[in-house]
């Protein structure tokens, strides 16, 4: 399908993916007006907008890509452009949205790294084909310093998201992300590993071996080109995609005022479903949740299981989760008066209909009335003296 | 206070308070209408309308009445009756307004075990005004098989309400009630249990000793007078009186389909503020207050300490939880270009303001432009041949 799109487009894109730091509005906006073509033949030559020229600085002068494109090759990666068939279009589209409207809203942040800006390109490294990997996905995001509770969660999650078919997507971190990308590969289920660097590099290092079996079935994807190093304001930068990529975003384990929060937050600004699964009040690494969960204007909505997830990000009418159940016992369906010469029967000695009538404070019609159904019921017995409760009833 | 009622109001209210069972909306109709001791007087001649006769039953024919106001006096308990000044009118209004209302609503059902009555009278045993005592406060319910979980966050909520004036309302049984009951002590303040048997009795048996710790500074509160034993149907009605005596109703642990989520609908249903407490998704005991914070129609607020509980009944601008805090760091205040060359300089060697442009994607008059900032806040600094990461800011 890539066969279908001019490489003079894909080597442009390549080009721009390193020149400018990706998440900048100005610079999509430039591309989109004049194709990417044209728009890195005017920042090489120092033609483009102030702005746009501003943030390829220095770096305007170089050209990498064709090395880009060769070392992605190399480790079995490919550059997904938008005018690529795989191009994840539907799930993007809130990005486009949101760029398209942020002069509009008052007050938004222009800083490049909170900004809803679409990417310009993706590299992809996996064999599945990204848009139909992320079609059906949720993102379950989270502390690096989780709890044993809060990655058991993740991993359950993502597990049951597997079994429904559903792709699980995450940053690929130590603690929630690691538990997440785990829980849907023990299900045999398709993960999607959204970095902050190359998708040739393993960060952090002590991921390679949980990356390569990602890469089994699932995919890694980055804004960056092969070799970038994962600097801190860039997962800021790669945060709003973990959240545009998929239908929802779940927080499992946060702290307060942390970066899982303003992730939910992104996706929540994006028009996606915000969810968060709610822990021990007394653990710090809920708080962020609870935090969440009590925000009424902004609520997300409390996640118990990977059900419940499903119900809040299918499609209606297709995916809904049952309630919690408890069995039924006889005696829920009893009327007051029943329940009440039910409760004056004694346990040992039986007592007469007008002893009970005493007791339940009712008429001795009324409990000659409902001895009948509580004896069918099995809740009441005959001693030969009175009537008393069952052992099974009492 | 109790002197300026007629001693033949509170005699027929003893009266009513035993012969019929607490909680017929169709007896406290009556007795609105005709007033107590007419109302006594036509049950005991049978004249009453057939449906509150037909509730006193075999029991219309018996007067302990004078046997039970001296055996409530021996213990130090009196009836206090809606005549008494000390009867809580605001907080059982909601009740008045239920029972109104109740013919009117389509759909509810007539069952005495869930009717949102008015109480005719209360036996209370303690020194302390009810009303007085129950103004500020709020109802802490919770499942019997509470967990090791539970019952510290209860105690703590307790514990902090009661430092901040608050009365905990429970209902003296094991698990959650038992602590909040515990922790409201702990904290030296008051603490009223709404018992479903009489108040010389101690229900269960294992908490004489809390019970005799509560009168210190607290209440025994029935509706049933001395000497009654807790029937199990007694225990639907009387959660009824604790969801209403409070001003709001905290889950702190339940079960699926539990009976402290029929205690929260009530509070609900009387106007009450309805809250509840999250815990660890893998615990059955949680599962009850994790539905009622689901429900997003009779939703309940989800809370995490006292502060937030307060926050909820207290009055407008006189209670408000604070958000729970970070520390802001001096990255948090950065401009997008800051941060980008903070992120591009190196940890050891220092490197020139040309090299941190191309790694930050930048001109190098940014450069020059943020550095001056960046090491005025300690997180670069010069090493002579460039620049370089402080050791704080890593």
């Amino acid at each position: 399908m890539s066969a279908a799109v001019d490489p003079a487009v894909r080597r442009a894109r390549a080009w721009l993916s390193r020149t400018v730091e990706p998440g900048s509005i100005a610079v999509w906006r430039f591309v989109e007006r004049v194709g990417p073509v044209a728009a890195a033949e005017a920042v090489r030559a120092g033609a483009a907008p102030a702005e746009v020229q501003a943030l390829a600085g220095a770096r305007a002068g170089e050209d990498s890509s064709a090395e880009d494109l060769s070392r992605a090759d190399r480790c079995g990666a490919r550059l997904v452009v938008p005018e690529d068939a795989e191009w994840p279009t539907v799930p993007l589209h809130c990005l486009d949205l949101a760029a398209a409207g942020v002069g509009a809203v008052a007050g938004r942040k222009p800083d490049r790294t909170v900004a809803l800006v679409p990417p310009l390109a993706l590299w992809v490294r996996g064999s599945r084909a990204l848009g139909d990997l992320v079609d059906r996905s949720v993102a379950l995001v989270g502390s690096r310093a989780s709890t044993a509770y809060g990655e058991h969660v993740a991993a359950e999650l993502a597990h049951g998201l597997g079994e429904r078919g559903w792709t699980t997507v995450s940053g690929g971190a130590f603690g929630i992300d690691a538990a997440a990308h785990r829980g849907a590969l023990a299900a045999g289920a398709p993960t999607v590993v959204v970095l902050a660097c190359g998708v040739d590099r393993a960060y952090p290092s002590a991921h390679s071996t949980l990356f390569a079996r990602v890469l089994d079935d699932g995919l890694l994807v980055s804004e960056w080109p092969p070799g970038c190093a994962a600097l801190r304001h860039r997962f800021l930068v790669r945060n709003r995609l973990i959240a545009a990529l998929s239908r929802g975003t779940v927080v499992v384990e946060a702290a307060a005022r942390s970066g899982a929060q303003a992730t939910a937050n992104r996706a929540r600004d994006l028009g996606k479903e915000v969810m968060a699964v709610p822990g021990p009040v007394t653990s710090a690494m809920s708080v962020g949740c609870h935090e969440l969960l009590r925000n009424t204007e902004r609520g997300a909505v409390l996640v118990t299981s990977a059900a419940e997830v499903v119900e809040q990000v299918g499609r209606l009418g297709e995916d809904l989760a049952g309630p919690a159940e408890r069995p039924a016992t006889p005696r829920d369906s009893l009327s007051d008066v029943a329940r009440r010469v039910l409760d004056a029967c004694p346990v040992r000695a039986g007592a007469p209909p007008e002893r009970l009538a005493a007791v339940a404070g009712c008429e001795v019609v009324d409990v000659l009335r409902v001895l009948p159904a509580l004896e069918l019921a099995d809740l009441v017995e005959w001693t030969g003296t009175g009537w008393r409760v069952t052992r099974g009833a009492r």
